[in-house]
């Protein structure tokens, strides 16, 4: 799948998308901070169709999508 | 407990914690975007003991730690 969380490694994000995701379609977002087990920033984007896409926090749609997000008051 | 998941409300926080909470002990933080099931932001951080804690994305110190959050890079 699009999120092959592999054992081995501490990190979940193997494939890490680039291409835009429009929030309409996103059910949740879920940051990792870098902690001992995973050194970087993960972000896990939940698709309303259920699946996962992992994320680069340092491109600027992402950065952007993610500050609209938790500014988005009522719908 | 403190996320009392309430299958009638389609909201999934209950109870919101204003206190502060240190991003030390954050596992990750999920930001559910207001939708048809709930008219509100919903933000949900999983601690590192496993526990779920609802907080109030209007509140200072939970805006400047999300922020934080995605802009921390590596470790």
């Amino acid at each position: 799948g699009i999120l092959e969380t592999n054992t081995r490694l501490a990190c979940k994000c193997i494939m890490i998308r680039s291409q835009y995701i429009h929030p309409k379609v996103y059910q949740s977002v879920e940051i990792f901070p870098p902690g001992s087990a995973c050194r970087r920033t993960e972000v896990i984007i939940t698709l309303k169709n259920g699946n996962k896409v992992c994320v680069d926090p340092e491109i600027r749609w992402v950065k952007k999508t993610l500050k609209a997000l938790f500014e988005a008051k009522e719908k």
